[in-house]
């Protein structure tokens, strides 16, 4: 039926896979190149670049112990979070195998299956114990994603700081290489560890598919019930250190930023990268795994679903597998094929990673639709009439993902660098004070609402006019295909963040903190790029899921009209109200301690102020381990916890309802809050760096003005990076787990109707 | 079939409303005879109680003066919006006409009716004819509705001032009988042009039910688009000045609020009559005129409809009209049967008053329903199998809206007032600056909208369950039934932030001021409640709108499941934050330049500092006057335009998704905007107030937290006063303009899908 025979696609998708992982490592071994003891920098044609007096040896070595600090603290919190997470995720695996076990009474003869009656199919009792185990894989590669990201980061901070010795384009190629090592590396071993499921559970399915793919969905689930917690513990960790060292080192003592008197910098700096890298890279792990889950729920009713095209079935990988490829062509174009010399080209660096993946990406899904799609097959949906579907058509659904991703980091990137005139509009309101900017600021997080929602939009249109809801899974697999370039230019941004702080601490001088300056200033706009690519195809995502949910429990159609649904429409768009209020408080209250510990160390620690004494780092960082784990169980339970209420209490069509509310609404909070965040620190930098005639009209640091621009970057940090960011794994979360529980409440749901 | 005759049912809804306007009279009388000449004060009984001094006759005059320049204010900016909004609406009646024309062709002869084909119905042309002029109705009443209330305002305020002379009491009462005035003559105008437009519509469409209620939807739909603009226009101009006149005055120049020194002080309380006071006016008219319009246009495809029993179909208008006889009689608890002595009263005085007419309704309902609904009826809907309905399942409609509506004003009261934690925490987190106190208020906001969306989901659920649209509807009815008490409460918060306005410029001492910050106090949390009304009743209303719109467009579900409703559901749920930017954007850019020439003033006018020189009042006025109406054309056109374009061009489906979602999404944003800002309000008012421990060490006034606080304030402003409190009419203004269209649409819609 395609081009490409089963065998060659058993071949292809684990060698790209691999191919990754190698080029992965490579870039690690590049990395490793720059050496973080003063030793080595004696030695041959490294030394005569380094200056004497405070970038010396001396320098060095205070920044190899900084890195250690800070790699001591985001281990010692991941292993705290993933200990409490392993307690929670253990008894959810449990519920996960007695709701699907019980579907069937845990009988253990064959059963009917749901799409075709006439054959037989395996009992749900299996599936359940697939289900779960594929579940823990999920969870156990989540978190080996997150852990990953968190040591590379801590293991490149410190060397960017080191190369920016050297000159800016050396410290971005540290910093974006190590990104990359991240990027590759959980595109590939995500990739990689689906197709081994599949390969092993098949040798129980077999030939029967629709039992298969719905245990992988486990996996999916999986993926994303850790990257919840990862973003919400990491999130409220991140920013109660962030907001509590700013609120008294920057507002009442005066002393800048990452400055090493701060009891709190180090817990601020091991919070991007518990937060940023740990909490993002579960996150986009999350995404992956489950538009691949998606799509291949969809497929397994397709036509070459029944008919066993492996190659067909296999789509989704495919596609995934040449992403790697075209990712990995793209990254040689920031690292070798050319070098920036100039902070003013970072940005357009990182903006034509972007536009070389899209474009090369086309070329690619092109090249895979034409190959490994059946020239014509059709596309099964309850509640619609069968879809006939050509292969091209499939190419416009990939491509249409992959171009409105692009929309999306375009919008995003006018709305948050200080390079265009929204975010000028946002600093210039700080003239007139505080308020303005907070009102400015969220009007432009608002207004930068509109093209991606437009964009979106369309995806959906011309996907789901194509091929229904495959069209949605495998738009959303087109979004991120290039996630391996995305994650790169998202991981750069908090590694250049750390090693800006480290520069700081290390007492390096001025010239030094500038070029890390600069690279911070691109991050802050890359990582909103990275949340908008991870709203945006968390939307299609879910909208891909729900279709898969509503077609698994057997709902002809989720009709508006119906109070049942209309209801769990309303309260859905609720929710993400809901988890925001949770997670601004927990992070306001957490901040709050935060300043009074270090107030406190101020006060109570002779000569601090004047850098005779150390202060005590590791309160501080306690305070912020403790407050998020203690503050991520509430909003992380609201979110695990209410799909399972609303499909046993009201059933199917409510949660059909609750799906679709929480969706259109968490969206639009996502991409306004994280915009808004980022344009406001933007704001803060424009003025800082203070390089134009008008924002030297606002600045310097610690005029009224740039006051003012502080107030609102405190404001955006839990908006940016605690609420916003984790707006998306709800909607992603409520979608696959009621997807897996599908057959559960379609069999035991509704409860309180039934009365 | 009911046991209250037709006749009856013709006499009854005259007499109450009547008797309101006869009741809203008396009560006028009795605030008159509280003069603002010093002359009367000399006569009788009434010299003794005025004391020398700062509070004599020359302050009399000159709370007369100021009195008199906020009314010519007001007028003038009345004069003008409306001259501008007459233009607009005067080419939308025309497009009405047209488009609603078109639809059979501009034929003349008669057509088959929509619903019962088999019968004759009058040409659309004739309905066209006719809902342009209940829509020209519509407009002229809303109009009058917001002058009224405006005139009565700027009468009461300087009045209120000086009953403060004489106690926290007779000023409470001043303040509350205008504010009776306001809420009686609206509740009674409406109904009774609504009354006397159906009967005189009949004395055409005689038995032909189904076309006369579908031509007076076009009196919600004018009352609403006068809303819309009143306010964004009002909201926009009280901002503006409000926001300018603090940034300056406040933070700046360290001047009290309200100090006549400051330029703005005029603009500041014109805003306060144009945009809460005429502004609200309009919108609650427009919400009693939708609701009754969906409860009448559903109802004339009933049973009682086709069978034309009249005290049936009238069942609205009779709640109404019962309505107007509780509150009536709920007034006289605050104003006669008790007075209140003492500051603390007030708030729970307030508070009674919604527990009394809410209880005392729920009798008025059972008996309403009684008297006037068939022992059994049945409800045809399209779509949906026909709905038996009992007369008391009616009642438990209505009176599920009811309570709903009490649970709204009771939580948000909880939320927003400062007696208890939430308002206190928001104030504490001020000690650590206002990044603390915005993220907290954004927090309390977010929280705020889980009950009232809990609450109106269980209103639908019940409602639809019993009565389907026809349950919604009057269940919207049933929480708007005591608007007359809303309206009171509410109009009571801007007259008594007037009298404090007029207090302080007019120099009186400092009791005086104390008593009306302690009436604005609770003003604020009141103003809070009634938004909370306005926007739960908005929620029911638009879908029993859009229930009658889905009927009217002959759709027979709106499918989640299909791609043209769902993108138009993400579509709709982005609109909120599309008008939202807008808005806020307005305000902040007005704020701007109402800054610059405030700071212009201070520094040319010499002696103005001193009090030697006045300020030029006028100039001020100007500037808020001309960026109201510059500004509120946008986002009036947004709303206005968005339900043609989108029903054009994608036809009834995707309009159906699209007010789905505007209507799921903006009820969030609402509550959570105008929760925020009236909490913040009240937290700075807390401090401000130094009534506690707690309050007192975090003040006085001009403390860092109560710089703070005042940040969080200003930010609250263009929140709870433009963008929160106009989202609730985007949302019913384009259900009602879509069910006014919806035969347009039908016939000749969705062009960019037929091609």
């Amino acid at each position: 039926m395609t081009i490409l025979p089963a065998l060659a696609t058993e071949i292809l998708v684990p060698v790209a896979a691999v191919i990754g992982i190698g080029f992965a490592l490579l870039q690690w071994y590049f990395v490793s190149f720059i050496s973080v003891s003063p030793a080595s920098c004696s030695d041959g044609n490294r030394a005569e670049l380094l200056e004497d007096g405070p970038d010396g040896a001396d320098t060095i070595l205070k920044c190899a112990e900084i890195q250690k600090a800070i790699s001591l603290g985001a281990n010692s919190f991941l292993f705290t979070e993933y200990k409490y997470l392993g307690a929670f995720l253990g008894v959810f695996a449990v519920i996960i195998f007695v709701f699907l076990g019980s579907v069937e009474n845990f009988s253990t003869s064959p059963q009917p299956c749901v799409y075709n009656t006439s054959e037989e199919c395996s009992p749900a009792l299996i599936t359940a114990a697939f289900t779960t185990a594929a579940f823990v894989l999920g969870v156990l590669t989540s978190v080996l994603s997150g852990y990953l990201g968190m040591k590379i980061a801590t293991y490149a901070n410190a060397r960017t700081t080191l190369e920016a010795r050297k000159g800016v384009g050396k410290a971005f190629i540290a910093a974006f290489r190590s990104g990359s090592v991240m990027g590759f590396l959980l595109a590939a071993a995500g990739l990689l560890v689906l197709y081994i499921t599949i390969n092993v559970f098949k040798i129980y399915y077999k030939t029967e598919w629709e039992g298969l793919f719905e245990a992988i969905t486990g996996y999916g689930l999986g993926g994303s019930s850790v990257a919840l917690f990862g973003r919400v513990g990491g999130g409220i960790y991140t920013k109660a250190a962030d907001v509590g060292a700013d609120l008294v080192g920057k507002v009442e003592k005066n002393i800048p930023e990452d400055d090493p008197r701060n009891p709190a910098v180090i817990a601020d700096n091991v919070g991007d990268n518990v937060g940023d890298i740990a909490g993002m890279g579960s996150d986009l792990f999350g995404s992956f795994a489950e538009s691949s889950c998606a799509a291949l729920v969809v497929a397994s009713i397709s036509s070459f679903g029944t008919t066993h095209d492996f190659t067909a079935m296999c789509f989704p990988l495919l596609i995934s597998s040449m992403g790697i490829i075209v990712c990995l062509i793209t990254t040689l174009f920031a690292t070798d094929f050319y070098e920036i010399t100039e902070v003013s080209q970072i940005e357009p660096t990182l903006k034509r990673q972007l536009l070389i993946s899209t474009a090369l990406m086309t070329l690619g899904i092109l090249l895979v639709c034409y190959l490994a799609v059946p020239d014509t097959f059709t596309i099964y949906n309850l509640g619609n009439t069968p879809k006939e579907v050509k292969w091209w058509h499939l190419f416009f659904c990939v491509a249409v993902g992959l171009w409105a991703g692009l929309i999306i980091g375009y919008t995003t990137e006018y709305f948050t660098s200080n390079a265009y005139s929204p975010v000028r509009d946002v600093a210039d309101s700080c003239r007139t004070g505080a308020a303005t900017n907070v009102i400015f600021g969220l009007a432009l997080g608002y207004k930068s609402v509109i093209i991606p929602i437009f964009a979106i939009a369309v995806a959906i249109y011309v996907s789901f006019a194509l091929a229904v809801f495959y069209g949605i899974a495998v738009a959303a697999l087109g979004m991120l295909s290039t996630i391996a370039t995305g994650l790169a230019i998202d991981a750069y941004g908090p590694i250049s963040d750390n090693a800006g702080g480290i520069a700081e601490m290390a007492g390096m001088s001025h010239h030094i903190r500038e070029r890390t300056d600069a690279l911070d200033a691109a991050g802050n706009t890359t990582a909103a790029i990275g949340k908008g690519f991870a709203i945006g195809s968390a939307a299609l995502v879910s909208l891909a899921l729900f279709g898969a949910y509503v077609s698994r429990a057997s709902l002809q159609s989720v009709d508006v009209l119906s109070a049942k649904v209309f209801i769990g429409l309303i309260v859905g768009a609720m929710l993400p109200y809901w988890f925001s209020a949770m997670t601004m408080k927990s992070v306001g209250k957490a901040a709050l301690s935060m300043v009074e510990e270090v107030r406190r160390q101020f006060n109570t620690i002779p000569g601090l102020m004047d850098g005779i004494n150390d202060p005590d780092y590791a309160t501080c960082v306690k305070i912020s381990t403790d407050a998020s784990i203690k503050e991520m169980i509430p909003p992380g339970a609201l979110v695990m916890i209410t799909p399972l209420v609303v499909g046993i209490l009201f059933g199917v069509e409510t949660l059909a309802g609750l799906l679709a509310g929480a969706l259109v609404s968490g969206v639009q909070i996502a991409i306004s809050a994280s915009n808004t965040g980022g344009a406001w620190d933007n704001a803060k930098k424009y003025i800082e760096a203070g390089a134009s005639e008008h924002a030297r009209s606002l600045g310097p640091k610690g005029s009224d003005a740039h006051k003012a621009a502080v107030i609102g970057d405190t404001v955006g940090d839990p908006l940016k990076d605690t609420s916003g960011p984790s707006l998306n794994i709800l909607i992603k979360l409520m979608a696959v787990e009621s997807l897996v529980f599908a057959p559960f409440f379609a069999a035991h749901g509704g409860w309180l109707f039934k009365i």
